[in-house]
């Protein structure tokens, strides 16, 4: 039987995880900045790939992304399983219901999404095969199909990380999104699969292509009616006669490997099964929160990233790079791609700024277009560079989506109280032992970072816990005032042993005191912050080991672990 | 760059599904038979592998399960990642503070219980070389060499599983065990690197055996000291600063391929390196127990299985069994395993009882026997046979151990309520309107099917009930008795609409209500029970979903998912 030598594990072991390392810190990284995830996981493969490690140390490269041989196998395993894997989540995460509510309005983004970037792409190569890389043997009809393709088909699994990323996923626009990606993709698939026809059978085994069509839309439409009954009536014998969690998390992988192996026999991608799998699993009320928190953790915090990077580590995008070509092709994939999904919403009556931000949420083509470009390139069709240019407009596309989604909303990430602490503003060991001393002790280093005038902001301060005392109880205390001129919330951490009398109704003396200061033009952000914070101390071993830390970051740590009051 | 064909991820996802829903199926029976769950999941392979599918439907076996090819490698790379994590939940699951506490008696029945069977192997090996299935041109003392550590090494993974199969994994005698299998598997490693080292260089790359060992106890040494206290040191600041839980898991995830990247460097099994970074991250006290969960549900129920199952695909158990050469190794084995352990452990002062029980813990030869015996085969040194029997030898040796240590230590795999259930003593509209008749219409069917005299259990519960009232508020009632003669606790359950007074300190009604019976004989039965139903009704929910269950089955389902009152 053949297996990995020890120096192909070594190789395995290393290679996986540089790249996961890679990815989750950029990953990381990309999140500061604001921006998705995806953006610095892809942005890992880059830096690891042929393009920048490859340059500077090209056997090091090589030694740990072998391009041929028994390690290129093994990364293509887990890439494969890894994009698989983050189908399912993102089908379990699909809501079903609104996609029927928001089912026309996606059909409509779908379609024109679809069909004009892909005339307008057939077009184009068409009429200037030469200057977009064609092959000079290959035909001309199935290269000008092939680009019409690449610029045409929408990336699932990067809309969805995107829209993810920001929260928006589950939203009414997110889900007119996802439903408008998913008929884009299942058309856009179906055509792929007529267009491989073309040049010679069907990739899998030589099925007609009305026979792969058919069976999708078989497929697709049991999945959604029948499969998901089935699945909600299975559930709960899994429950009761196998091990918990044990039995649930196995029957949901084994339903999302099994479907992913059907959809890819069918001869449409793998990935489309494991995707209807999860929205029949995820529909079901009895599917256990555990069970989808267990999925999605491994999956998007493992699986997900290694994917994104290793779509990176394909091509060396700087030896390939004709500027041009890229230009040219990027340009033409936003400006068609945008324009035909806004067109698409407007024709489902959405209004204006959402139909834009619908445009720009389809523009990702990301690694379908990538797939798409490969497997020209295979078949001898396009020549290298446009495959370059296709995966750099691909990039492209799903690196702007999100920037321009967030304009266009004028979408502000929801900060969480962690977000906005600093080392600077924490009193390890408060000295104060009254309300207006705490305050005072409390005031003294932002007003002194930001050049505030400190007596006036403590009379506010002091002014609102005169009128209503902020004591809360459970040795809690958050003071506060609302600050004209102030540009963004500030958060002050102070912790007194001895505790400090904030008058609360429990007759508990305030241990932790959260000061919160917030722009007097934010009218609803004091109320967002104390929510949180009352939340995150409602359980009551909080207190206690707020008292224990020793410095800022265990505090950090504390609040970012939390158990909500409200989550499970 | 050299991927999966569209065939190549058909086979993928299919073989991986099959072997996977296999064995859990299998595992899950196990359990039903109170055997360890990784006896089913061994089978699935043998199953599913040339012994029995690659028989009956040889063509099917070798489309799912090719030998060669990039199918064999993508397997091959799953079962390989599937090893280290599972190594690295072990690793996390020990408890550092009781390997110290017993490490003496682990590092004496660690020595006794590799040099002992390697003694007797060798000089088996040595004495009857044709018998014993030498390759006519092998060198008899390297052939020697090798049946001596193939005899002599015990698998960590099978018997941390079997250990964790049965709940003693964090027992005292557990610990022992594992100590004893780590010192053993390290020995065993690093005797087998000098044997290899001997017949032309260790086979990653040329490095002088003694440097590997140098390196290996270098490694071990660090990590449980320098590397526990930098992972615990690190763990608030992964925290602090990264998205939670994205970023502890992570780190947890990426530390383990690289610690077992490094292992694999120094010549010995990646594995190590997984085992000794989860060893250090279980250690910390920061390590949240949603990481832990995650990471441990995740590979106890997708990897480990796949990887249980896969060692069966390896050989034909049939094709190459020669029963003298079975018999002789299998008994050699257990004979000097378990003698051995035992007078190590009876060095170590431990009772008799558990002596033996450790020497039955310590039996399991499993994947080390496997993977010894394969690269003895592959470098020409065993025959085919002598590989089939060593396969059979560390399969059954890893079955009996987890029997006999029943039987030794008496143990009785504590049944949970859900397991104590069943539909006929389910009754989804109780009639009742009154205490005394719901007790009478739920002992109906228990005292038909079992042949009892209803008037007089009838009234030991009642007279029970009127001593003191056996509903213990929030909805739930608990009658009960101990009656002579029973064999085994039954448990009825009882669901009512309206509810019936059982006189609940809270004054409510009950809807709820478990009748008890426990034998006389058992005093703690009664006790043990009505806890764990207390403590899964202590969530307020669950009350209320009971009241909505449609059957048996939901009610099932409902039990074994519950949140329990003391975990998270």
């Amino acid at each position: 039987m053949e297996t990995l030598s020890p120096h192909n594990i070594l190789v395995m072991l290393l290679s996986l995880g540089v790249l996961l390392a890679a990815a989750r810190i950029l990953g990381e990284l990309a999140q500061r900045f604001r921006q998705p995830a995806v953006l610095g996981e892809l942005l890992a493969g880059v830096l690891l790939g042929p393009t920048i490690l490859g340059s500077l140390a090209p056997e090091l490269n090589l030694f740990l992304f072998p391009l041929t041989g028994p390690n290129a196998i093994a990364l293509d395993t887990i890439a494969t399983l890894a994009i698989i894997l983050f189908l399912m989540v993102a089908g379990i995460e699909v809501d079903l219901s609104t996609i029927w509510k928001q089912g026309n309005k996606g059909f409509k983004v779908g379609l024109t999404s679809i069909f004009l970037p892909f005339a307008m792409g057939f077009a184009f190569a068409w009429f200037f095969p030469g200057f977009m890389g064609k092959q000079a043997h290959a035909s001309p009809l199935i290269f000008a199909l092939f680009l019409a393709i690449g610029i045409s088909i929408s990336a699932l699994p990067i809309i969805a990380k995107t829209l993810m990323d920001m929260d928006l996923y589950r939203s009414d626009l997110g889900m007119v999104v996802v439903s408008a990606a998913i008929f884009n993709d299942l058309v856009g698939w179906m055509i792929f699969a007529m267009i491989l026809g073309l040049i010679g059978g069907n990739s899998t085994h030589g099925m007609p292509v009305i026979i792969t069509i058919a069976m999708t839309l078989t497929f697709t439409a049991m999945m959604l009616t029948l499969g998901r009954q089935a699945i909600h009536k299975a559930l709960p014998f899994v429950q009761a006669y196998t091990k918990w969690p044990g039995g649930e998390l196995s029957f949901a992988i084994i339903l999302a490997l099994l479907g992913a192996a059907l959809c890819e026999w069918i001869g449409i991608h793998a990935m489309f099964g494991a995707f209807l799998v999860g929205a029949a699993l995820g529909d079901s009320a009895h599917l256990r929160e555990r069970t989808r928190f267990t999925i999605d953790h491994f999956v998007s915090y493992i699986f997900a990233p290694v994917f994104f990077a290793s779509i990176g580590l394909k091509v060396n995008f700087i030896l390939n790079f004709d500027f041009k070509l890229v230009f040219t092709i990027t340009g033409l994939a936003i400006i068609c791609k945008v324009s035909s999904a806004f067109f698409g919403a407007r024709w489902g009556k959405m209004p204006l700024r959402e139909a834009w931000a619908v445009g720009f949420s389809m523009v990702s083509v990301g690694a379908m277009g990538i797939i798409v470009g490969l497997l020209a390139m295979d078949a001898g069709i396009i020549e290298e560079k446009l495959f370059v240019a296709l995966v750099i407009m691909a990039m492209t596309t799903s690196m702007i989506s999100g920037p321009m989604i967030r304009i266009i909303l004028r979408y502000r990430q929801n900060l969480s109280v962690a977000d906005m602490l600093a080392s600077r503003y924490f009193i390890h060991r408060l000295e104060a032992t009254s309300p207006r001393e705490a305050i005072g002790e409390m005031l003294e280093s932002p007003c002194r970072t930001m050049g505030l005038e400190k007596n006036l902001i403590e009379a506010a301060v002091w002014e609102r816990e005169l009128s209503l005392s902020t004591g809360i109880g459970k040795g809690l205390a958050l003071p506060h005032a609302r600050i004209e001129g102030l540009k963004q919330a500030v958060i002050v951490v102070g912790i007194s042993k001895n505790g400090i009398d904030f008058d609360a109704p429990d007759d508990k003396l305030a241990h932790v005191i959260f000061l919160i200061l917030t722009p007097l033009s934010d009218a609803g952000a004091q109320l967002a912050i104390a929510s949180e914070i009352a939340g995150i101390f409602r359980n009551e071993t909080m207190l206690e080991k707020s008292l224990h830390i020793k410095n800022f970051t265990d505090f950090m740590a504390l609040l970012r672990t939390a158990p909500r009051g409200w989550s499970h």
